[in-house]
Order: structure tokens, then C-alpha cells, then sequence
């Protein structure tokens, strides 16, 4: 309701599994250290290839939080 | 074969599940009322997060469908 | 560690599964003639709707690939 | 909370006054006839020139509303 | 004069013939439900190749109308 | 109506007070010596710091102006 | 052969029969004051739209040539 | 003068006033705890509506300042 | 029907004639060597001007062929 | 301090020594023409390549300088 | 081999002698508090120009370090 | 002067020395293979960083050639 301001911030997430896990692994590191997360936007999807096979998905993505008064 | 013409709309699907069930949530809620789908084209992939999480995928994506004659 | 050039080609994968599937089919058909694959970059995200759902997903992705001397 | 899909449609708004004008005539314009608007994005911003003046400012946005059920 | 606003809807239009006439084609075909369109922006350019000839012109355009009051 | 050349340039107004006053006095300054301007489309926004305050508003636009005969 | 700097300039063109007549009308009109011409690269293609068909098509395109030493 | 690094965050302000308050609402925030802000640019500019009505103007700026050595 | 993958090229096609000359010279150039060619793409459309008119069209597209099993 | 005008100018320069030198020798080109040039931004890399090595290389920059009042 | 998470900075580095070497100045002075950088990526090229040459040149830069566990 | 058709092929190439030597180092390993090469355009400019210093500089340009008949 008041005027907020939201830092956001860029991350590449990885994982093995898929995109989505990757876009979660990000969003769960950045939790350890961030409060108040409220969007992410992806803005890059990759991957390293390994013996013909996807072995790491990567997602970048920026995530926007309230900065705190 | 013949000179069809294709309209395209623009819808943001949501879900808590992932991206692609956010596409298929706007694709099933656009069949409703739009005949003749064709094909559909990603433009943004975000998404809300609460408490540390995903909470909703959203993703937008522009659809064509044939416009009748 | 020495002066790699890697060449990037651009293909598109389809499946009727979702996005994942996708860009691996298109992986997958590319190792048969393609040596040393390195890493994928997702340029455009598309797919063909057939009786109001996804009946197929299309990833266009570039792969780069070591070139061999 | 629910699998809300949004549409977005894209208006260009023009005013004599300003850039901030133009953008609420758009929106207020659309009021007529869309409900539940939620959002609206800027996509571009021009405007006609008279006699060495801005005549008529010119704004083009999306406004993206909640589909109903 | 007054503090129009207009709304832009995009089309793709097809032809055998040509760029220029499949656009034609999609204005002519807006033309039987739309009144007042005042202008058209081409987003994109492609086509369908069969037996490694061009078979159909595929032009995705928006155009801008005057809604009315 | 008949087959007009325009021709555009690109210019950069600042104003201490605005984003709509650095335009209309990038558009003064260009009446002083171009005439017939027809419209402009700003391209980039931008502005100075200073002490934690903006102290600039820098606006890029490009005009449109008729090329006389 | 030597080391030739090219200046570049942005026009549009219009025409009421084509895209292309509406980009050699531009280069034309530029031909009366501006020599040495090298490229031109396109960069929109618009049009105004009259009584439900295309009045003026209108290209822009920037138009490269040598400057004189 | 000298080699200075500069180093850039990116902001979203919001207002329920207009774009211009929105910029230096996140600008007098991150004054709060940045020094040495020397310019900003602007990359998105958006908004949530209310009841039809504009409720909060959201502006995102990259904000450049200087590195202390 | 099946998981098809297919691969795009990037090629310049050039004509005295006009853009789409020069679009239909590219793709029955690499007729004589890429089979099942299905659609193109352009993305870039410039020329080569010589005494203040075209002397060649020169229109960059990406062609997509199924690759072969 | 006070409400300067810049105007930018599109320029492409040459060397067969590199990039650097492209620019420097466009910016030292227009300098015989134009005062108080300010900054530039580099939009485009290329050249030309002979007998399989770089014969030219060719950088497009903008160059922005103050209007005189 | 684990899923890493990256965090990407974004920063401006300058010279008066190249481009190369504002590049290595920025990634020299992010070295004094940032452990763990990985990669960079180039988004901008620009430079003052004093005395109608240019005085320093400035490269933006995003640099991608992995966050410790 | 005839119809040329030329393919574009995107290459990184990588080099310890700096920007300019990957570049010729790309081109070197194409002509290897390539024949009739003309032009290139730079799409990126990347690097990996070990112990705070740049390791290698990574630049992905596409290239030009002739088409043989």
C-alpha cells in the first residue's frame, strides 16, 4: 500500500533434473540471505551438454524483493 | 491451403504446479471461448514467491487461432 | 585450456510431452552426427494446440559444439 | 490464490497534456468496457509535433485483467 | 483532435503470392468486423517452403483502430 | 498524400525539472533550425545524480520531419 | 581499400503501391543532396490504413554512405 | 579522471503519484545506504490499476554509482 | 505426427529485383542441396545502392528442414 | 548545468588494424566537422574478411555532442 | 558438480587506453571483495570524448561468481 | 554482380590474448574448411575469469560466405 521499493537481484540457478528445479535451487539459495522476495523473471535458459545428454539445466532469473525501511 | 488469416491474443496462465501446466491452465481457460487454436509462443516466464518459494508460476504467451471466414 | 573454437547450430525439438522433452529429443537426435557437444542456449518456446490443448511442444535451441583441429 | 489467466490487450492513449495523461485516458477508456484490470506495462512512447510543439503525446500499453470463470 | 485512444490488434496474414498482398489479405479481412483502423506495424515475416519452394507468405502485423466512444 | 520522405534525427534533451520538459526542450531547441517536425518517439531515459537527488533528466527521442522538396 | 568512415541516416519513405517503392522513393529523395550511397539497412515497415485498405505504406531504413575526405 | 569502477543495482520504485515520483522514490531509498550515485536509466516502466484507476506507478531504474577504492 | 527435429540455416539471398527475389533465390539455392525444407524466417532486409538507386536486394532469412532419421 | 540539447550522430568507421582503431578513426572523421562531441556508444561490430583472414574491421558507433545555442 | 547457484554483478569499468582494459580494471577492482567470480559478459560499449578524441572508454560488464554454501 | 546467395555460420572463438585474437582465431579455424569467406558481425563478447584476472576471452560472431554454385 505505501510506496515500497524493490531491490532486484540476478542469479543463475543449476540442477540436473530440469528447469524448473534450477529456477527453485536459485530462489532456495537466495532465501538463506534474502527476506522478503516477492516476483522472479527468467531471462535465460541454458545447459551444459555431457557425453550427448543435458547434465546441468541453467536458468537465469532476477528476483525482485521489498527493501526493508 | 487457402489465405486463412490468424488472430493472435496475448494470456497469462498461472499455477502452483510449473510453467507448463501455468501454459496449459491459459490454453484450456482461452478453448472455452476461442475456436480453431493453432499454436501458442512463449514470451515471459515469471512467477510470485511467498515465503522463500514459488508460490505461482505465471507465464505469458501469445496464441493464434484461425479467424473464421 | 588452449584456443577452442566451438561452432553453434540451431535446431528445434518437438514432443508431445512438455518443454524438458523437447529440448532433449532435440539434443539426442543432434549426437548422432555431432561430437563433442558443450552447451545449449533456449531462443524461442513454441507449440502447436490441436482440440483446445498442447499437442505439440517446439524448443528452438543453439547448441555449441568443440570443433575438433 | 486460484489458477487466475489474464489477458492483455494493448491501447494507445494520447493527451495534449503529457505522457502520465495519455496513459490514464487509455486505461480510463478501457474502464467502459474491461473489468478487472489489474496491471498495465508501457510499451511505447511518441507523440505528433505542431508548429514546433508536442500537439498530442502518445502512449501505447498493455493492460492485462483477470479473465472470468 | 480530441484525446483518442486507439487499440492495436495483431494478425498474421497469408498469401501464395506475396509479402505485400498477404498483408493485404489480413487488412481485408480485419476490415469486415473492425471499423476504423488508421494504421498497421509489421512484427514478423515468414513463410511455409514445400517441394523447396515458397507455398504460403506469412506476415504477422498489428493494427491500431479508433475505439469508439 | 503524396509520397513523402521524412527524414529522422536523434537527440538527447535535459532538464532539471522533468522527463515531458527535457523532451520539449530537445523539440525547441530542433525548431529553432528544423522545420516541418512532425513527430518523435523517445528512445531511452536517463538522468544525472547527484547528492542522492536527480539533478538531470536526460530523455532521448528521435524526430520525424518532412524533407522539403 | 583505405580506411573509409561511413555516416549513417535514418529515413522513412512512403509510397502508395509498396514496401519496396516505398524504400526507392526514400533512397531517391536522399539521392538529390546526399552522394556517395553505399547500403541501406531496413528497420520498420508501417503503413496507414484508409477506408479499410493500405493508403501508404511507409519503410524506414538507414541509409549508410562515405564521407568525403 | 582517474580509472573508476562503477558498479550498477537495479530498482523498482513505486508511487501512487506518477513515474516521475516513482524514480525518485527508489533513488531517495537507496540513498539511504548508497554512495556516490551518479546516473540512472530507466527500463521499465509499469503499473497496477484499481477499480479502473491507476493505483501505483512501478518504475525500474539501473542505478550507476561509484566503487570506493 | 512423430518427434521430429528440425534445423535452421542462415542464409543471404540477394536480387536486383527486389525482396522477395531475393527470398525465393536463397531458398532454391539450397534446394539443390537441403531436403525437406518447411518454412523460413527473415530477420534482416538491407541492399547494396550504387549512383542514388538499389542495386541489389539482400534479405538474410533462416530456413528450417526436418532432419532426416 | 544549464538545459543542454545533444544531437547523435551514426557514423562507421574503418581499419584494417581492429576495433579500436575503427572507432578512434571515426571519431577523429567527424571531429574535423563537429565541435563539442561529448560520448559515444558502440552499436555494431563487423568486417570484412579477405583470403580467410579480417581485411576490415567496421564498428558503428553513435556519437552524441552538445547543440550550440 | 553440485547445483551451484551463481550470482551475476553488474559493473562499469574505464580506461583512457581501451576497451579491453576497462574490462580488466572492472574485474580487477570487483577482485578486491568478490571471491569466486567465473564469467563475464560484455552488455555495453561507450567512452567519453574530450578534445574531439576519446578520453575514456567504458564497458559494462556482468560478472557471474558462485555463492558460497 | 550475379544473385549470390552466402551462408552465415555462428562461431565462438577463444583466445587468452584478448577480444581481437579470438575473433581471428575463429576465422582462422573456419577457413580451414570454408571457403569464399566475406564478412562477420560479432552476436557476443564473453570471458571466463580464474583468480580475478580474465582467463579467456570468448567472442561468438557469424560468418559470411559465398554459396558455390
Amino acid at each position: 500500500m505505501s510506496d515500497h521499493t524493490y531491490k532486484k537481484i540476478e542469479l543463475t540457478g543449476s540442477s540436473p533434473e530440469g528447469m524448473q528445479q534450477a529456477i527453485e535451487n536459485a530462489i532456495a539459495r537466495a532465501a538463506k540471505t534474502v527476506r522478503n522476495m516477492r516476483w522472479f523473471e527468467v531471462t535465460e535458459t541454458r545447459g551444459h551438454i555431457e557425453d550427448g545428454k543435458v547434465a546441468h539445466w541453467q536458468v537465469t532469473l532476477k528476483i525482485g524483493f521489498t527493501m526493508d525501511d
